[in-house]
C-alpha cells in the first residue's frame, strides 16, 4: 500500500536507546545500590551494541538489559530457513533485550525483549517485522502479583484489538514451555513475533506499548516482595528452578541459539544466565508445600484475568 | 561375511550391567562415604534402565553411572536423518553413561559412556555399531593426571592398531568443542562411534578396553588429589567452569538433545548436570594465574603423549 507510513529503523533505534536507559534507572533506584556497568562492542560482521549488566545489587543478584543493532550483507542462513523468499537479502536488527535475576526468591525472575527487523534487496520493498514480549518466572508466586502482571499486558494489548492479548498471551504460553519437562518456564506474559500486519506505525506503537509496559508490570511485584525473608531452604529451591532456566534457554531459546551459532557476543547472549543454578537428581516437591503449589497453579497456562469463573 | 560371528546383544548386555556394578564399587570405595542409590525405570516405548546416583559423598559431590536397555518397533526420524537406510527400522540399543562431579576442584569432572546399538528388518541382516569413549574436564589440572589419562586411552587402544588412539582422540576433541567459546570442554580422551568394520567380536573387545579402562584412568587422579585443600576462590572457579559443561551438553551433546527431544527419562538424562553452577558476565582469567594456564594449556587440543617434542 503506497499510502502507509515508510519504515524508519533510526525512530525505532532511538526508542530503544532511550528504552533501555529508562529501564537501567528505573531499576536502580529500585535496587537502591547496584549499578549498570555498560559494555560498549563491536560486531565484526557489522553492527555492535551496548550492553549493561548490574550484579551484586542490594535485590538484584544479576540482571542484564541490551541494546543491539547489527547488520549484515546476507541474512544468515538460519534466519531463512523458515522464509526461503528472504534468503540473500541485506538485513537489520534493533532490540533490546533484558533478563533479571533477583536474588531473594519471593522476587520473580523476568525476562522482556523488543525488536524490530528489517531485510532489504535492491530494486524491492523492504520486509520488516516486529517482535517481542515479557514473560514472568517466580519461585514463591503471589497470586495477587501474577493477576497485576496479566492485567498490565491486558491493558496495553486493548487499544490494538480485543483479541491482541488472548492471541499473544496464548503464543508466550506456547513459546516458553519446556517439553522435556512437561512445565511453562513461569506464568508468562506476552510474545509476538513477525508483526506487520498493522503497518509500521500501529506496529511500533504496540512495540512501545510493550517495551513501556514492562516496567509498569515488574516494579510493584520488585518493590512489594523486596523486604521479605526468606530461608536458605527457599533460595536452594530458587537456586533449583534456575536450573529450569537454564534448561529453557540453551535447549530451546531461538536467539539464544541462533545467537550463539551465528557467531554473536557469547558473554551478551548468556548474559541471561542465572548467577547460580543447581540440578538435583529426582527431585519433587513435597505434597501440600508451596513448591507444590508452584508446580501445580503456576507452570501450566492459566487464564489469570479470570481465575474464578 | 558369512564367518564372521553373529551379534550377540545378550552378550554386550551382561558386560554393561557388570560394568556398572563395578565402576559403582570402585568410585564407592575410593569416595568412602558416599553410596550409589538405584533407580529402576521403564520406558513406555520399550525398554527401561538402572540409574545410580551418588550424592554428597565425602569426594564425589554427584554421580550418577546409567545402565539402559531401550528399544522400539521403529527408529526415531533424528536417528535416521543421516542414515536414511535406517529408517523404519526396529532398534535395540543397550549402554551405560557416567558422569561424576567431585567437590574438589582439584578432581576433575569426567564423563564416559559406552554403548551398543542395533537396527534391524525382517529378512535383513541386522546393522549395528558400538559407540562410546571417555573425556576428562579438570579445573585445576596436573599435567601429570592428564599425560597419565592419555597414556591409559593409548594404552588401550594399541591392541587394535597404531592409529586407533590419535583417530579417536582427534575424533574427542573435535567432538567435545563450544564454539560459541573457542574451547575444548577439557583435556579430552577418546570417542568413537559406528564402529563396525572390525566385526562384532572386535569391536566389543574394544568396547569393553574402554569400558575397563575408565577406572584404570580415572581412579588414581581421584585418589592422588583427593586430599588436597582448596580455596572458596577455587571452589567459585570450579563452579563457573562447571557452567560451560551445562553449556555443552545442553547445546551441542547429541546424546542428550535425542534424549531429550525423544520422551527419553529427563531425569537419567540429566544427571550429567553440575548439582551447582555459576555463570559470571565477562569473566576472564587475570594473566599469569592457574586459572589463566588451565585456557592456555588445556582447553586446545594437545598432543599429550609427546608434550616435549
Amino acid at each position: 500500500m503506497n499510502n502507509e507510513t515508510p519504515i524508519n529503523l533510526e525512530k525505532v533505534k532511538l526508542y530503544l536507546l532511550k528504552l533501555q536507559d529508562s529501564i537501567c534507572q528505573t531499576l536502580e533506584l529500585a535496587d537502591g545500590r547496584g549499578e549498570f556497568i555498560e559494555d560498549s562492542w563491536q560486531r565484526e560482521q557489522g553492527g555492535g551494541g551496548r550492553t549493561r549488566v548490574l550484579t551484586n545489587g542490594a535485590v538484584i543478584e544479576q540482571g542484564g538489559v541490551n541494546f543491539s543493532h547489527v547488520y549484515g550483507g546476507m541474512l544468515p542462513p538460519s534466519a531463512t530457513a523458515a522464509r526461503p523468499e528472504l534468503a540473500g537479502r541485506s538485513f537489520q536488527a534493533v532490540g533490546v533485550s533484558l533478563v533479571i535475576h533477583p536474588h531473594n526468591p519471593k522476587i520473580p525472575t523476568t525476562h522482556a525483549n523488543v525488536r524490530f527487523f528489517v531485510a532489504e534487496k535492491e530494486g524491492e520493498e523492504p520486509v520488516w517485522w516486529f517482535g517481542g514480549g515479557f514473560d514472568l518466572t517466580p519461585y514463591y508466586p503471589f497470586e495477587e502479583d501474577v493477576v497485576h502482571w496479566h492485567n498490565v499486558a491486558h491493558k496495553l494489548c486493548l487499544p490494538f484489538g480485543e483479541d491482541v492479548y488472548p492471541r499473544y498471551k496464548r503464543w508466550c504460553d506456547d513459546y516458553f514451555f519446556l517439553k522435556h519437562r512437561n512445565e511453562t518456564r513461569g506464568v508468562g506474559g506476552l510474545f509476538f513475533d513477525d508483526l506487520n500486519e498493522w503497518g509500521f506505525e500501529k506496529s511500533f506503537k504496540f512495540m512501545q506499548a510493550v517495551g513501556d509496559g514492562f516496567l509498569e508490570a515488574y516494579v510493584p511485584i520488585l518493590e512489594k516482595r523486596k523486604e521479605l525473608a526468606f530461608s536458605a531452604a527457599q533460595r536452594d529451591f530458587q537456586l533449583y528452578r534456575r536450573g529450569r532456566y537454564v534448561e529453557f534457554n540453551l535447549v530451546y531459546d531461538r536467539g539464544t541459539l541462533f545467537g550463539l551459532q551465528s557467531g554473536g557476543r557469547t558473554e551478551s547472549i548468556l548474559m541471561s544466565m542465572p548467577p547460580m543454578a543447581r540440578w538435583e537428581y529426582n527431585y519433587e516437591p513435597l505434597p501440600n508445600t508451596p513448591e507444590a503449589e508452584l508446580y501445580e497453579q503456576y507452570l501450566k497456562p492459566r487464564d489469570w484475568l479470570n481465575l474464578n469463573t
